[in-house]
């Protein structure tokens, strides 16, 4: 299959990652709502780049390009040396699994492309690891569209929820984790108003969640940061709904810097807390949020806006670029494998063998 | 007196408002940090819609603006009708009195210039209404200069302090509220690291507070407002200082939207909530913050950022400029007349009868 491109549905038509023409397509996240442009990539190391550059972003999605960026440096490897590319397409991988920290998919993702590979494939390996690589778009969509069930089902009919972030279809393979709740839930008059934070400092709500909600007609209010917490106090919030970067093994969820102030604030207004994210963003491995490591961005992105400096020389910035917000703030995590409300180690493990 | 500009001292080298050959000279704060100029105003019509668009902010500075603005206003009504000024100029005060409408100081300085030209004022007005105007000017620096002491005394030696929005001397007379006892608490080594918020949308915090701070060449380090909650849980942060536009009868404070994240978050961390003002800024005609008008800004101010779209078009924006901190939330209120911990509306009334 050379072109793949996943099919849409109602409030369902963007996709952030494609494989068109034997190439990997991403559109360019960067510059949106301004600019709708794509990139493709023919190779890893570029691909690496531009999830280190944030052209995609949001960990499923990041997952889904790295997959089928194993696919691409397999290509190039198998080409160089069709008896040697195994072990020369290591390096590729290691590579991409560090392009970025935080985000739990990207090694998941990575290392399960390792194990075909190094599981051992005859002849050019391309069919086969594009078919891998398809296949976990296809499920990440799939699994999207059950969480979108599972979260809105959770959500009183005529709610207004606040969401952080973008965790939409950009974010993921297709549909989004905490937007794809809001997408069926919208669609089943569950959720009547969607308010956004702009979430500074890369605004991925006011330029990404706010395009897609405009584009799939659901009618979205952006707000400042700072302002959320006043939002809930107001009572136009009945929940937060948020993705994840990383869940530890306790629940406790890494996410964009921002939403444990969003959990800290709702606990404090009686406003429940969803985390919505497939099983991959789950790190067993990982006891708790101490253990999850938080990546710092450059200052830059905190001292300027598009291009402009907006603080004066001489100030400093401290830029995390995720926070951990613990278990016990949580009231459901919602998985393709089903909802942990108060989420606990034990209850986590039940659902993860599920 | 032609011109005045108070006194400067140690970490206090900035006035945002001066009386300058017979002028109303403001700094313009809406382009800080990128360019520091001037606006000379020659009537008070000019003076209000400086006010109203932010060329000069902040409630005491508004407040001192608006002494000025009568000198300007009496200035052109006399010369007009020296028999029928104290009439012609009530309109012109009633125009300047709702340039904003939250902060209380901008009412409080026009009813106190009203009152002093009602009492009678024979022959030419504008000596005795500038050094009203001056008065009102010199007093609210040597209102924060005290609270500067009188909070700094609150924290311990070595602290980190976060504030949010911008309550130094851009915000006042001079010295400033809040980043008054950020000048104090540095001064006397109680203050080791001050952390702001870069408050958006107007970035206040980036734009002003930082810059006013590396003039003074205290280290200031700016963060995303959505950050600050996951600041006070790293326990860098022993106090949130802020200033406040209204204070009710009850302590409810009415600041910066962010204000209550803050306030939220540091109840949360167990960290100390300060609110540094002068007593002008106390409403005990207002019981409590139900009471207090919230200004709702342009939804353009969160859709945009510095003539660039940051969101696509179809979104819509809520941006409300203030919010209410409860009284609850309070630790210590800190006005010229001294410090009122755990604020009440008995103890608020005791101090304000001092």
């Amino acid at each position: 299959m050379t072109s793949f491109k996943p099919k849409e549905t109602a409030y369902d038509h963007i996709r952030a990652v494609e494989w068109e023409n034997g190439r990997l397509k991403l559109i360019d996240q960067r510059i949106l709502p301004g600019k709708f442009e794509h990139l493709y990539l023919d190779h890893l190391p570029e691909s690496a780049k531009a999830i280190t550059d944030m052209v995609v972003r949001g960990a499923p999605a990041i997952g889904v390009t790295a997959a089928y960026a194993v696919v691409l440096a397999a290509r190039d490897r198998y080409k160089e040396s069709p008896g040697g590319w195994q072990k020369t397409i290591q390096a590729d991988l290691n590579l991409l699994a560090e392009a970025r920290p935080t985000a739990v998919n990207l090694r998941w993702a990575v290392e399960y492309m390792r194990g075909i590979i190094n599981s051992g494939i005859s002849g050019d390996p391309v069919p086969r690891l594009l078919a891998e690589a398809q296949r976990i778009h296809v499920e990440d969509i799939a699994a999207n569209r059950h969480m979108g069930e599972l979260g809105a089902a959770l959500i009183e009919p005529g709610s207004g929820v606040l969401t952080h972030c973008n965790t939409g279809a950009l974010a993921t393979g297709g549909y989004g984790t905490a937007l794809g709740v809001v997408r069926s839930g919208y669609a089943a008059k569950r959720i009547k108003e969607v308010y956004a934070d702009e979430t500074r400092p890369w605004l991925q709500g006011a330029r990404l969640t706010a395009w897609e909600l405009v584009q799939e007609g659901i009618p979205v209010t952006l707000l400042a940061d700072s302002a959320a917490t006043y939002l809930m106090k107001q009572g136009k919030v009945k929940w937060v709904i948020v993705g994840a970067d990383r869940i530890a093994a306790n629940g406790d969820t890494a996410n964009k810097i921002g939403t444990y102030m969003t959990a800290v604030a709702a606990r404090y207004h009686k406003v429940k807390f969803m985390v919505v994210a497939p099983t991959s963003t789950v790190d067993l491995s990982t006891p708790d949020g101490n253990g999850i490591p938080i990546e710092t961005r450059a200052e830059s992105e905190v001292l300027n806006y598009g291009g402009t400096r907006t603080s004066p020389e001489g100030a400093k910035a401290w830029n995390p670029a995720f926070d951990i917000t613990p278990a016990e703030l949580i009231d459901a995590i919602v998985t393709e494998k089903g909802v942990v409300t108060n989420p606990t180690r034990d209850k986590m493990l039940a659902m993860m063998q599920k």
